[in-house]
Parts: C-alpha cells; structure tokens; sequence
C-alpha cells in the first residue's frame, strides 16, 4: 500500500505549481520574442494559470520511477503550453466564443480574435521548443520520443482529435462509446502524454511505461467523471457521463478504477505517493 | 563558378516535388487518425499542394553538403505542413478571410470555420511528429536541433512573429525597416530553417552552416520582393517593396543579393548546382 495518509497534497501541489511557474516564466520571460505584443498575448494565457495538474503529474511520474524531476521540466512545461493553447484556440468566436476564462477575458476579448488565433499557434509551436531542450543524459534519443508523444498526445491522434469527435457528438449527439472516444482524445491525451512523458524522462522500463500509461488514462477518466458530475448541476451536458451512464454508475466507475490506479502504483513504493494521493484526490474533489 | 548553363531546373523541381508527394502521403495517409473528417480536412489543404519549394530547398541543402538528400526528407516535410497550417489559418476569416486557395475554395469555406481552425492546429502539431521521426546515424541529438530549428523558424521567432508584424504594419503603416522584419519573419524564417534543417542532417561545419544559413536569408528576400514586384501591378500593397523601395531598386537589391548568394555556394562545387538554379531562378521568375 502506498502511504498517502500522512501525505500533504495540497502543500505539494503548491510548491510544483511554484516550481512549474518558475519554469514557464523562464521559458517564456516578457521579453522573448519582443515582437509586437505577442510576448504578452502568450503570458496573458499562460499566467497566472490553473492548477498546472499536467506539468505536476510529468514531474511526479518521473519521481516515482527514481528520477529528479527536475530533468521532466521542459517537457512537463510543453504540455501545460499545449493545454493553454488549446483553450485559446477553445474559445474563440468559431469554438465555444467564451467571453471570460479564469475570471479574466478571455484571449480574444482582451486582444482581438486574429491575435488570440495567432498566440495561440505561436504557443503549441513553443510547446515543442520546450520539449526539445529536454537533457537526458546519455540517451539523446529520449528528446525524439518526448516530441512523438507530445505530439501524439496533442494532435490529431489525441487532443485535437478528441475536440472533433466532440464538435460532432455535441451536434448530432452520441452514445456511452463515442462519449469514451471523446474524452479519451480531448482530455485523456495529454494527461496520459504528460505522464508518460515523466516516466520517459525516467528512462522507464516497458513494464514501468505500461503501468503509467494505464495509471494515467485512468486518471484521466476520473478527472473527466468528476468533472462531468460537478458541471452537471449547473449545465447538464447531453455529452456527459451523468448524462449517458447515469449519476451512481459514474461514481462507481471513477471509484473501481480509483483502485486498480492504486494496485498499479504499488510496485513504485514510496515515491509514488504523491501519484497515488493525486488519484484519490480526483475522485473525492469538489471543485 | 556553379554551372548552372546545363542544369535542368524544371525537370529536377518536378522530380524533387513528386519524391516530397510521396512522402507526404505516407506520413498522413487517408487512414492516419480515423478521426471524424480530420484526416479528409489535413489531406485537403496538403494535397495537391503548390510548388512544394520549402522542402525541395532542405533536400537540395542537406545534397549541397554530401548527404543523401532522402534522409533530411522527414524535416523536409515537417516544414512543407507548417507551410499549409499557415495558409490554413491566415485564411480564416479573422485574418485574410479567403474564400479561394490554389483553385479551390479554402479549407473554412469547404468544412467550416470550427473544422479548419482545428486541422490548422493538428497539422502543425503533425510537423514535429514529422521532424521527430528524422533518423541521423550516430548523431541522435541532432532530432533536437531539428525541432529546435522548426520551432524558431514557425513560432514567435519566426513566422508567427512576422504574421503579428504584417498585422500591425497594414494598420498602422511601416517603413523600409519596419518591411525588412516582417518579410523576415513572414516567409523568410521558414525558407531559412528549412534550408538549415537539410544542412543540419548533412552535419555541416559551423562554416557550412553560416553560409546555408546566409544563402537561404538571401533566398528569401529575393523570393519576397519578386513575389511583391508581381503582385504590384494587380494589387499595390503599402507593405511591399516596390511600395517602400521603388520598382526599380527593388530589383537592383534582388541581382545583387542574388550576385552574393551564389558566391556564397562556390565551396560547394557541382553539388550545389540546383541551389544555384533556385537562386538565379527566383531572380528571373515571371509567375
């Protein structure tokens, strides 16, 4: 059994978050490109951000499999990029046309659509800039797997990929498969990617990378479970998991598969605390 | 003195182009994501595609330095997608709000705004799945300076930084300076890192690079202003050469970089002859 009892999630959480902005800060500064606005437009999506729960978890599988996860950094901020991307891009006028994100407005709103389209590419475009400086010492190879997976996880075999599947089951609605298919790509993808992502930085065994896959898409599942049933109160979404598998059996999938998450850490031990304390946040959280 | 009396330029286009085709069509398939019309929507804005001249230019650099050019075609690739993305979202209508492309309608008019927003996006999360999969013998650190260089070339740095500019410049006006950098970022920046991906593949010398790397700047200029000196006559744009410099010395800047890029390829002997032939050809170019 993993200890997660005695385990602070909320001050680990913090100080990654702390650590994770650091980074992007570094990557991003006010002055990168120093062209037009657009150093600002990037930070305005970027800062002060969210949870950075996909860059935290990069870090945290590579700690769990023995690394510093330190090394995970670029590439763990390369996903929290592509999230932020994509929300650019989610709610221009064409997608979801939000006028506010994160209690501020949203890219488009403060700075014009056609900049809002722009920083939003010129941010996934970074997103692989930073996943490039990625050092893993002796296996130079590992920075073309980072770039496979960030890719695959983004693109349209996974993120991208998951928003279509969405645009087309919110039009003409869908059934508890095609719900699966659509969360499995839009928000599925890149948790899974990030994790895998820490446990390549690790230099991971197939038997490790196995378990962390596994780990992650169900993390992914039961963020999206949870996510659904907050949301559902206030906006019952058709394409939703209360909507389609009913309100009981979403908790009881997200809390079935909650366990087989924990059984696949239990050969890391220790270390892997923080993943195992992760996974049973997300099915008990209520924001 | 590269001769270029003998050399078939035409006739080596079209075979560079159709070899690029080909690639292009393993590396996105009609099945590759099987992901709603995605795949349909990529191919359309790729295929059949214009003169395919970025990735003609890696191939012929990374030849110009003794490599086999079919080794840097991935990167090739990689730049000839983030190519079509940028045509994709300039389109849109929050940018240029085209309703043709190539001879046909663009992508947002054929599958809607929404579809094309989000093929953009896959398709430049695609170039660096593409980069990511170049395989240099012995030098596997070199992936990293491939995605490295397309990132800078695409991004902030490059292409996008120069799109933002051209932005502010229509607004707002520019002067011969202010015209320089946005060509430099607009289409300078990818020609210049495809042109230093094929050199990278090749393992130039720092030497070599900085010669590719001051050839292909010249490329780009001079593909700029004979592409505005063309235009002119149909459309005059405030932000062009023959705008801000005058007909006239507008192509008397064009011979004389001309003059100085193919010096610049003399070390190269016959193996930079179709280098040679580009430049003197986007000199003379009449379409």
């Amino acid at each position: 059994m993993n200890r997660t009892e005695n385990f602070d999630l909320k001050k680990y959480l913090r100080e990654r978050a702390a650590l994770v902005n650091e980074a992007l800060e570094s990557l991003l500064p006010p002055s990168y490109c120093k062209t037009g606005n657009l150093d600002e437009v990037m930070r305005y999506s970027i800062f002060p951000g969210g949870k950075r729960f996909r860059p935290i978890l990069t870090l945290a599988c590579a700690e769990a499999l023995g690394a510093d996860p330190l090394k995970a950094m670029p590439a763990a901020c390369a996903f929290e990029m592509v999230h932020c991307f994509s929300l650019v891009h989610d709610d221009l006028p064409c997608m979801d046309n939000d006028d506010m994100r994160r209690g501020k407005p949203t890219v488009h709103k403060a700075y014009g659509e056609d900049t809002a389209l722009l920083a939003g590419d010129a941010l996934v475009i970074e997103a692989f800039a930073a996943a490039a400086k990625t050092r893993v010492e002796d296996r130079p190879e590992a920075v073309a797997l980072l770039v496979k997976e960030l890719a695959e996880a983004s693109g349209c075999l996974g993120m991208v990929g998951g928003q279509i599947l969405d645009m087309e089951a919110q039009h003409h609605g869908t059934d508890k498969e095609g719900l699966l298919k659509v969360h499995k790509g839009k928000t599925g993808a890149l948790i899974r990617g990030a994790a895998r992502a820490g446990a390549i930085v690790a230099g991971a065994s197939e038997e490790e990378l196995a378990a962390i896959t596994e780990y992650s898409e169900i993390l992914g599942l039961v963020f999206q479970i949870t996510d659904d049933i907050l949301d559902y109160q206030d906006d019952p979404d058709p394409v939703s998991f209360p909507a389609l598998f009913g309100l009981e059996e979403s908790k009881r999938i997200a809390a079935e598969k909650t366990e087989r998450a924990l059984q696949l850490l239990e050969p890391f031990g220790e270390r892997a605390v923080p993943l195992a304390a992760l996974a049973e946040y997300l099915l008990v959280r209520t924001v």
